[in-house]
């Protein structure tokens, strides 16, 4: 059944043997293997202003054989490669979590486990994914399936042309691989990407055709979205030239969500180079709304302790320096409080699609 | 845009405005406005070993405005209905959290809200739901989508014809509500609906074209399925006589997402009656399967006092009374190990696909 997908070119797959190639070479020459890790710790982490990605340093690591702090480890690296290499022949994706059953089993004559937990395979993968400079997904790791789109796009999944104007209100369930090698964009004749941070806002949208009459990609990754809803929206922005707006809740963390989406995470930093769409711009809700859209204030919640914290920590971070930035940050903490973008319906069922957001476009009402 | 959609039959709409008719005929009649609402507690709810699901007992209990523990929940009440036939005149869907957002307001020279939290108006929606025999999806009130389905049927989403065949590897995202007011399934030529608790085996299935091999419908809810994947699992079942196959972890929690798919919750007894599947099969993951399918103890999990504590108490319900589940929980208790489906990967990626599943069809091993 493989047989029908495309074949990837081996170049991953080679890059996998060549972790095996290391040992040999080495055991050859009797010397000691060693992998060169590039160091994924805060210290090696930097916000390039000019690109506007949080980005790695050049900063590396050996992991070495014949030390007994890194034995463990280094054989670990070279079985999860293995597990990888296999999934790369095959044309196989899989999960974190059956990485870690593949490769777990008790080691000959002892009572010694490759390994013990998932804690342990998890990191190793994204070890590879910086050393070889292939993202999770070029390595054929997913998770499960997380967020949803409908909008004036065709898509070809595993051979299928999918129009996503014609899945009704439901929409196409996004993939956490999407990436060219998986799902192609065969035609996208969209305006602009409208990302959603919460599915109950999407389906308002979609129950509406908001995508119609406004031309536009509608997605959403139910939350903090996910790697595959990220790299979609960052293929239509680069493939398409697609303006993205981020549509979140009016708290710290709406504002964080945003901010992963533009410049990346500081804990995945190195997966911004093919993630982070340092255009995106923030549509909203904004602190400024509630009084301009004459929102009442008991549809905001209080600023609770630890919501104040986070916001202070933002108005620290590199990437919201912009004078815009900490007065929208400030905005929240004077007026204190934070507003879902459900407390919309507040005004009416759809204030959202018919009210806010056009006015929105019209006023091109949105921060950089 | 909501003309496009076809219009209820105003059945609901007609049944919300009866609350409102309730209160004008009291006050005509200078009376005291009641509801008779039907009784959601443990104490009103019995397993019907006839028909196989948890039902609600006959308890009512009266809801009165001229009575000062009663008359605020009795205008929530009646603020929630208001809410609600809204949605049905403007054949809207929302969530429950707007439904909250759009009762909320000051009550006039006061400082008193409507409501304060949004812990008020859920259970008002489920009063609503068990007084009006009306579900939730008829009510219009949506959660976000969640869950996947590929494989042989075409359902009709909003006059779209979605072909569920033809959706590559990323599939049909699963609505919240899939009442045939919204999603008619045109057509089904499946043998079988198998469902699936974890997205990450749905992926590996649906990258398997394991739906095709075996023509059946390939459904999952990621993790404990919602109520749009229960609705659609039951309207094949029913409406097309397909088996249901549930494919869950092996451990208490996979066994009680079984009980639930089949016999209904204890929580929401009433909507059992159009959301169970009494005649739904388990087909793994059994305590037995470990042995037969040659899975090495050590990718089992052992049993915490958590999952000790929960198997002892499933071993009591009445819908587990049977030799055979007894000896399956006991078969858990006894090895003192739980397992994933995951762990099936230590084998091969492909064991669930090309071994596991294939082997426990042919065999027909699995539970009632």
């Amino acid at each position: 059944m493989a047989a029908k997908k495309p074949k990837n070119n081996g170049v991953v797959e080679k890059k996998l043997i060549g972790i095996a190639d290391i040992v040999i070479g080495a055991a050859q020459r009797s010397q000691d293997p060693a992998l060169a890790i590039p160091v994924r710790s805060l210290a090696n982490v930097n916000f390039n202003a000019k690109r506007g990605i949080i980005e790695m340093g050049k900063r590396k690591q050996a992991r070495t054989f014949f030390n007994v702090g890194m034995a463990k480890k280094f054989m670990q690296t070279v079985m999860v490669a293995d597990a990888l290499a296999e999934l790369q022949r095959a044309n196989l994706t899989t999960s974190l979590r059956e990485i870690y059953y593949r490769t777990k089993h008790t080691i000959k004559n002892s009572n010694e486990n490759t390994f013990d937990d998932q804690n342990e395979s998890d990191p190793l993968i994204e070890d590879l994914e910086v050393t070889l400079e292939a993202l999770r997904e070029e390595l054929h790791v997913r998770a499960e399936n997380r967020g949803t789109v409908v909008g004036p796009m065709t898509i070809v999944d595993d051979g299928d042309r999918v129009d996503c104007t014609k899945l009704g209100n439901g929409g196409y369930s996004v993939p956490s691989i999407v990436e060219p090698e998986y799902i192609q964009i065969a035609k996208c004749s969209a305006d602009f990407v409208l990302l959603v941070e919460k599915g109950t806002q999407w389906n308002r949208l979609s129950e509406d055709k908001f995508w119609r009459r406004y031309n536009c990609i509608l997605l959403t990754g139910n939350g903090q979205p996910p790697r595959g809803v990220r790299r979609l929206a960052r293929r239509l922005h680069e493939d398409y030239k697609l303006p993205v707006y981020v549509l979140v809740d009016n708290d710290p963390w709406g504002y964080y969500i945003y901010s992963v989406i533009k410049q990346g995470s500081i804990n995945l930093a190195f997966e911004s180079e093919r993630m982070a769409i340092p255009k995106a711009k923030f549509i909203g809700f904004s602190s400024a709304d509630p009084e301009r859209y004459g929102l009442p204030r008991n549809v905001g919640i209080k600023l609770n302790d630890k919501d104040i914290n986070r916001a202070k920590e933002l108005m620290k971070y590199k990437w919201f320096q912009k004078k815009e930035w900490q007065n929208e940050i400030k905005g929240m903490l004077t007026s204190g409080l934070k507003f879902e973008l459900d407390a919309l319906a507040n005004k009416d069922f759809q204030y959202l699609t018919n009210t806010y957001l056009p006015r929105k476009l019209k006023d091109k009402d949105w921060l950089d």
